[in-house]
């Protein structure tokens, strides 16, 4: 049974496809981690997933065994304004302009931390992760898609809930994106995209990047350049960021990153190539990983209780 | 004379030949505005400015009539770190760490408040010019050079100094630049690179962009490739810009943003296809214009007198 210390939060990260959830104890270690499909409903896409959390906390409230839930942490896809407390919009999952703090706490009684998945993730990454002590750091999360969270002079960009889309930004060579727009970084450079790109140019069916990277390395001209225009297109995204912002470093997450040195290594030296006087930034790999997202819920949540009521 | 109201700052605007001063009063106006050569010194680069504004102050001290000169705003180019006080580095006046607001306090008795001219300007136009009432700003002042100051959430973004290097930053077919680095929008984009670029096409000399812009309006083919690709550089930086900053607004500064609908029609339209649920910037030109670092200069030296000593 999780010791309650300062009391336990529930923490939970909504995708695409599972919601994450876990209590959380005030030394940040969760309990109960599960994954649970989403609740889909075109025509309540918000109100099933505050059904959802509602009785996931009646559940841990159950095996917490007599500790207090104090708070409740959740994230969430898409565009947020978490000064508001309301998901903007969801494409995949069909909210729009949704208030999902104050639904969740009049269906809980709970205070609620609410917040962008990826957004949290990062605050996470810079308070417990590859980030601590640092002030002007570019996080970039690569998956399936590309997304991330920019931290200036200390403080997270909100752009009011439009910031971190480095996925959805042009990069010479880009090609078109499913978002509408021609030319997104995500179009070359995320793992979903390198998989794909390669099947298309050599008829051969892979599992993911990390499978192309393999063939790459083996050889493969098809693999190596399909990869090679991923790095490139990233090198060129993060050089444009850092020149404008400044950053000191730059965090790479998700599925790709785990390619290590093998990304890190060829994406350093080509973003070096593009600077001159301009502040040279250290490329990290996350520390937290997959679990960012719930970690960065669950602090918020803990924020809420050291807060004055 | 002056009114002396809540007393009399002096601003001063150290740029590459020039150094703007003037006296400013609490209500924002400018009082016996002058420019005069900025003082070089290859071995005491920063020694000279500072010898220049003590000289000043005295000056201005006798035309003031007897109201007291109560702070100094200063502003320079090149990369400042604002909090510490600090020049870190001038390419063009040939400063490296000089710490100009000790020295500049040392040697008039007065408080300093020292920036960024490119920084401050911008501060200025979000508070009295075009970005008054807005939170996610980006400004770009566009004229030999390109440089800017990124407003994020209402706050300028300083990156230790390093932030703003909009004109630095690689955009697709970008020619070598002067910093060094190959790609820099402001090879392509500058009102200097405009007329240079179109000389180097056409043999013919112009005076300016301006010019380059009556002969592509008057139908000349290598005008307006010239122009265009300018144009085009232009709304491929300001969309990345945007795309990850979520950017409400774009307000564009300096000799070029004079073409006004010329330039920021086609500008527009271009960022328009490049973004797609992303938020869209309005395009808004420059209020303040040249003496938006003066202005700058003037109302932060008039923040001190506010703050508590």
């Amino acid at each position: 049974m999780p010791q309650e210390g300062q009391g336990l939060v529930l923490a939970l990260d909504v995708g695409g496809t599972d919601i994450k959830v876990a209590l959380q104890d005030a030394a940040g270690g969760f309990h109960g981690l599960r994954r649970l499909p989403t609740p889909l409903d075109p025509y309540r896409p918000g109100d099933v997933i505050v059904e959802r959390v509602a009785g996931l906390v009646r559940e841990y409230r159950d095996q917490a065994g007599g500790s207090p839930i104090r708070s409740i942490g959740l994230v969430v896809p898409g565009l947020v304004d978490e000064d508001a407390g309301v998901g903007i919009l969801s494409a995949n999952l069909g909210w729009r302009s949704y208030p999902f703090s104050r639904m969740v706490q009049e269906a809980t009684g709970l205070p609620v931390a609410f917040g962008h998945d990826v957004g949290m993730a990062g605050d996470a990454e810079m308070r417990l992760g590859a980030g601590r002590g640092l002030r002007d750091v570019v996080v970039i999360i690569i998956g399936t898609g590309i997304a991330g969270a920019l931290f200036c002079d200390g403080r997270r960009v909100l752009g009011g809930g439009f910031a971190g889309e480095i996925g959805h930004a042009p990069v010479p060579g880009g090609l078109q994106c499913a978002c509408g727009a021609t030319g997104c970084l995500e179009t070359l450079a995320s793992a979903g995209a390198i998989a794909r790109r390669y099947t298309e140019a050599s008829g051969r069916p892979v599992a993911g990047a990390a499978e192309v990277l393999a063939a790459a390395g083996a050889g493969d001209k098809d693999a190596r350049s399909v990869w090679n225009e991923g790095v490139e297109a990233l090198a060129v995204a993060l050089s444009q960021m850092v020149a404008v912002l400044g950053s000191e470093a730059v965090i790479l997450g998700g599925g790709l990153s785990q390619a290590g040195s093998a990304l890190l290594e060829p994406l350093g030296q080509r973003v070096d190539s593009l600077l001159s006087f301009h502040r040279r930034p250290r490329l990290l790999r996350s520390v937290l990983g997959q679990d960012a997202g719930l970690m960065g819920a669950g602090l918020r949540a803990r924020d809420l209780l050291a807060e004055p009521r």
